[in-house]
């Protein structure tokens, strides 16, 4: 660990160094080897393209396509751009179909259409294949080179099959029964193959296939995949016929990056398209401005709501003091039912249909909090500053976190229900919602109480 | 999707119904039968434990044991004390012995003893093992049953050996090699077993084994499991002894939990330890209720700051109108920043010594984000309020998110570097000292300013 961030510390100063004599490009590979395949990840995803593509070019071929394979395919482009060598070819000829495709998906047109022409026919048709299906659905992410079995073999022809063909395909462990047109018939894991009696016919030891459709959502296609435990799952078109497969590392990488787009939609900042050291800072910027902006236009709201009540503060100033501690709450308990309900949604424990029982859910949860909070309040409130204001904040954070906890648990529904992604309806978002309502909330209670 | 969906309804409506008849016992079996694992698991989640208990009763064995496997540990106790059949021990029998020893953790010590007995010999010594390991610790998550293979073993023999014993182990895609003492010498792929020469080493074909120490953490576990693209990870002891293995499964387990974790921490609430839906209401409560009040508490400083500025209140009531909008944008501005930071950390693209690229990146970031909203706001404040007012409201949003940003980044570093979970820092915390600190700029700002 210490030796190997020692040499992760001489390999980043060697880079900095900007080395161009041989003997320095020699000297900054040999470094270089002596790191794992993971920090070298961490060193391409942190250091600007043009030290990236100088550590690559010092990389034996092996160790590059192993980083590069671990990179994002938009930093992949990046890479490529960087780095126009004859290396190039090779890398893009040695990825799977899927990997290829998204990789194509983040180049120019034109560098793509390059590097397309610099395949062979067979793995320029399954690129195409890929690259034909929309941009989420699961057919993305399957390798259309799949070893499969007919029905008719015995389990030992199969077994010879399955050895001659094993170098190719992305898996070998799960193999798809066809039918003479390609209809999927059923699945046999390599393992049950293996102890069957040599001559049992395939179709007898199949079982049914838990598979996708090549334009199902990439998500929902994952789920499935993880909650059946396969190590690979068979993708079909609209006819049933199998087109590819999908192995774990995709549904792995899919759910991976759901989980940092909906991270970031939560706190209402877009998905940055690479690592976060790696990205440029205006394009931090921009992931994040346009919903500052409609956050803070929709806060003007709240100086509205005030305004309302203006002449009631001028009357009563000490009601100002409570204001960011009473739109804090409301917030905090919004965000925290949006945070548990949009999750439960993307794991599936919620569906649109359970609407009902949530807000039921939220709506006793939110009057227990704010039970709690508004006894607190009007202990504390009423000791320093007398019984009225204590009225007033004690009745202020029972509505209001009720009020919160349904509108949160409410928001991520609402938008799956539309269509939208759960997170869309992001903290930032409740936040404001609730610092307005809470507002209105406070003075009309304020009102009512202190007879303004 | 329709007539599932159809049956779904039907299958709760018997449930609820609460049937106690044979024939109705038998209606409920058929139409259980209809539904797959994956709705079966969902309604066993969302529905009361007395209910899931008994549409456990009417699944047969296989069904039974899928859906219970499915469920996460805490659920599965929660079941198995409202079953008490001996249905139960069957299906602890069949679990995997990693399962097992999650399930055992949460039962009361008594039922998890009693259970233990009825396990045999060999079973009970492999749940023992694995419940040997700290809580978090990878070797919690290993299955002991391990098929190995010798260096001095021909391709052959390895071949005939894995066939002989392919049945009992959890994976046989991957298999460790080990000398006479158990020591991990490397690991061959069974693909890379079935091309090989029949009267090659089992020794020359191994190649070095990525694999953990049954105590190590098993998020970091996991992130390497996924990085190397494993379809299974050899666990080892202190000595570098082979003690179990762990396969994609368990480690999509843990990064799913990892993640329903940081999800909840990030929102300031306690993870659930069951499905939503299925959580008792109190339970919810107490898992938000702390933060909140601890949250709420720390607000009191908002109010001891807008306290001290109170005469300056009186004076312009008008800089109370702004409080909510200035303290919300400062908010959202550090929940940006400490989302993108906390989900960097989990997935390993930024780490601790990175600290001072991530202050001078939000640094930059913060103040490019405050000089647009600053402007927009000195703006429309200076044409509604005058421009005194409006110069307050463009320094405070330029400095306000300049911190903000700075914070927010700031804070899941630190919490990672003093050895607490990043997300603890949650972002209502943040959103929090965002508030007051916010408060203390905007009246140092308008003092200034106002010359108050």
């Amino acid at each position: 660990m210490t030796s190997s961030s020692a040499t992760l510390e001489t390999v980043r100063a060697l880079l900095r160094a900007d080395p161009q004599s041989e003997a320095e490009l020699e000297q900054l590979g040999l470094e270089a080897q002596l790191l794992p395949v993971g920090e070298l990840v961490y060193l391409v995803e942190t250091r600007p393209a043009t030290e990236a593509a100088l550590l690559f070019r010092v990389l034996d071929k092996a160790e590059a396509l192993a980083v590069f394979e671990a990179l994002p395919p938009q930093h992949q482009a990046e890479l490529i751009s960087a780095l126009r060598t004859p290396q190039v070819a090779d890398i893009i000829g040695d990825l799977d179909p899927d990997d290829r495709a998204s990789l194509f998906d983040e180049l120019p047109a034109s560098v793509a259409e390059r590097l397309m022409h610099g395949l062979d026919a067979d793995e320029r048709a399954m690129t195409t294949a890929v690259l034909g299906y929309p941009r989420h659905a699961i057919g993305r992410y399957m390798s259309p080179e799949v070893l499969t079995l007919h029905p008719e073999h015995t389990v030992g022809e199969a077994l010879a099959h399955v050895r001659a063909h094993a170098e190719e395909p992305e898996t070998i462990y799960l193999l798809p029964v066809v039918d003479a047109s390609r209809i999927l018939l059923g699945v046999i894991g390599l393992r049950r193959l293996l102890v069957a009696d040599e001559d049992a016919r395939v179709g007898d030891l199949a079982h049914l296939a838990v598979h996708a459709a090549a334009t199902d959502d990439r998500e929902d296609a994952a789920r499935r995949f993880f909650a059946a435990k396969l190590l690979a799952m068979p993708i079909v078109d609209g006819e049933g016929r199998l087109v590819g497969i999908v192995t774990v590392d995709d549904a792995v990488d899919i759910l991976e990056q759901e989980n940092t787009e909906d991270s970031a939609r939560t706190s209402g900042s877009e998905p940055l398209p690479r690592s976060y050291l790696a990205t440029p800072i205006l394009r931090i910027v921009r992931s994040r401005i346009v919903w500052l902006l409609v956050l803070a236009v929709s806060a003007i709201l709240t100086v509205q709501v005030l305004e309302v009540f203006e002449d009631r503060l001028d009357q009563v100033v000490i009601l100002a003091l409570f204001i960011p501690l009473l739109t804090g709450t409301g917030g905090n308990t919004g965000n925290q039912a949006a945070t548990t309900v949009t999750r439960a949604l993307a794991v599936g424990e919620v569906r649109v249909r359970d609407l009902p029982r949530v807000v039921w859910r939220e709506l006793r949860v939110g009057a227990m909090l704010g039970a709690v909070l508004g006894s607190l309040g009007f202990v504390v409130a009423g000791l320093v500053y007398g019984i009225a204001i204590g009225t007033v904040m004690g009745l202020t954070l029972l509505s209001i976190c009720t009020m919160a906890a349904i509108v949160g648990g409410l928001m991520p529904l609402v938008a799956k229900k539309v269509g939208a992604d759960p997170a869309v309806f992001s903290n930032p978002f409740i936040s404001t919602f609730c610092d307005a309502t809470g507002l209105i909330i406070y003075f009309t209670i304020a009102t009512a109480v202190l007879g303004l």
